[in-house]
């Protein structure tokens, strides 16, 4: 018996919920060929929906009901399916989720029109909200999410930035703060942060989910970034190695650059200045090995560790006061997931 | 003195309105470099502000207060610039607005996510209508931005996948269907519907700006593709002939399509079908000569005055009855700019 049996289980109840809900939200009409039948492809290529799991759970935990919870975990995927779709675009990603990626199967221009309207749709479905919850905790749950856009947009920018200029010169806290930006706030915070808003009709301070969201996104990144080293593509769906071939300024990577002697520094910096096309498979080998030399990877994964002990810790100020429930139950045993998962 | 005079001289008051607030919204913090500090770049390039002027002069001309219509005014320029942004890199454009394109000198992936931002902060906008209109007409207004957003994002994919599948069995009734969705409605109708929608409280049915919005865009539109063709680069600001090297769907290619002889059509089709850096010079000026040759070129210029002529009618269905006003002659006047502007 697998130790997440239960936590699968229910994962697969959030995300039957959210998944059933976001396809229907999703018009079959023209243009069909470049528009309406290319939205549901990255949904359906089944990811885990954890967002929307995390989301859904966290108004059930907190005594509401899923029903008032649907609309904003349908949006929360939509916005990860659009979020993917542009950002394969900016990483050159050629595979997701096991499959082509989108651009690379119908070009660039169809790739970012796609990434927008999957953003329209879980706008549009956000404002479904008003009947259902009225406008008040409608439009506080619509400034949850200009919030969680800023702070994505902001997070990927970042990385950007960095890649382009070659900046090689950061920290640890460098990380924490990209990691907080670009992945923890839309994949843990905002879903707390919205289905506690939801279950106490916006009775609640939803800073509460900051520090267990943020510990727990982290811990997510650090393990998916191990999982890009390390991992089997048959289980993962993404090229491994693909984030040495972008350059990505993972922790392992900012780890190795502030390890390494300051001649290997100097050769890793020539190598990262190279585009993606640039780099060669020996360079891509010679900085994996380097990480291996320099415990890079231990490093990532007792950073992992770590992160979500961390997330233990403030699960308990989160979640603790509540009366037991499954879904309870499902957020916690989602703090181990996320570093044991192997895809 | 030019005969649009006082045109010019009122489209400079309503840009000076919104564009003084459009630079106050879009923050100066970090991350700057990667991101704050680009977002105001294609707005700084001093566009016309036609869009916003629209908004601004219908609701002025309703009766309605200038205060009241400046956030949708602004949202209505921050999407259009943000369009700008991402429809450059689809069409893979150098030049805008005389200058280079975003992603010509900050890369594809930095101006993916600085369209993104410039659409996020358009809604940061529409929400502050909560405070200042009531929650009724902002989400109404909320909800006319999400229309006006699946109408551009569907015309988007009905241009790309013409040019990606090379489609040439193109009707002129096709290229309406066409200019309607990518152009005339976020330019000419969004724009009036929610200038009369603000101006009486949501207490008109926008609905009786459609036909004046959709023939007044059209007209817009082909000056436009017209410009491209003929115009002056250090008027127009984009580069001369892009349209032809882009192979996009013009009413004077759909025209020629139309009209050539069945082996100038095979040879057409032929030179469309190849991708933009394998097209040649001769080509693209072969393309040209026989738009003149079978008079495209003038087909375009009298439709254009025709949709003008249209245009004309509808603006007294949509604005005849309402007392004379420097904003209804405005909105008049627009209509005869559209297809005598040079740039």
């Amino acid at each position: 018996m697998s130790q997440f049996e239960f936590f699968e289980k229910r994962l697969d109840f959030y995300r039957e919920v959210a998944f059933s809900n976001l396809l229907s939200v999703l018009p079959a009409r023209e243009p069909k060929r470049y528009f309406y039948d290319l939205l549901p492809e990255y949904p359906k290529r089944s990811g885990k929906g954890l967002r929307a799991a995390l989301c859904l759970a966290t108004c059930l935990a907190y005594g509401g009901r899923i029903q008032n919870a649907i609309n904003s975990a349908v949006a929360i995927e939509l916005f990860h399916n659009g979020f993917l779709v542009h950002d394969d675009v900016q990483d050159e990603s050629m595979f997701r989720r096991g499959n082509e990626t989108l651009h690379t199967k119908h070009g660039i221009g169809v790739a970012i029109n796609i990434g927008n309207a999957l953003n329209l749709f879980s706008l549009q479905v956000l404002m479904k909200n008003q009947a259902l919850l009225g406008s008040k905790l409608a439009w506080q749950l619509f400034s949850e999410s200009s919030e969680m856009l800023r702070q994505t947009l902001e997070g990927q920018a970042l990385e950007l930035g960095w890649i382009r200029d070659n900046v090689c010169d950061l920290s640890d806290r460098d990380y924490l703060r990209l990691a907080l930006k670009k992945t923890a706030w839309y994949t843990c915070i905002y879903p707390c942060r919205a289905g506690g808003l939801i279950a106490t009709g916006g009775g609640i301070n939803p800073d509460r989910f900051y520090r267990f969201g943020w510990f727990l996104g982290i811990a997510f990144q650090i393990q998916d970034d191990l999982l890009n080293l390390v991992g089997n593509y048959g289980q993962y769906g993404k090229e491994i190695g693909g984030d040495l071939w972008e350059g990505k300024r993972t922790l392992m990577l900012i780890h190795l650059l502030n390890h390494c002697s300051s001649q290997e520094k100097a050769e890793l910096k020539a190598i990262l200045a190279l585009s993606r096309p640039e780099r060669t498979e020996d360079q891509v080998e010679w900085i994996y090995e380097k990480m291996i030399h320099y415990g890079s990877i231990a490093f990532g994964r007792k950073c992992a560790r770590q992160f979500a002990g961390a997330a233990l810790y403030e699960f308990h100020n989160a979640y603790g006061h509540l009366p037991d429930s499954e879904d309870k139950r499902f957020i916690l045993e989602m703090v181990l997931y996320m570093i044991e998962r192997e895809c």
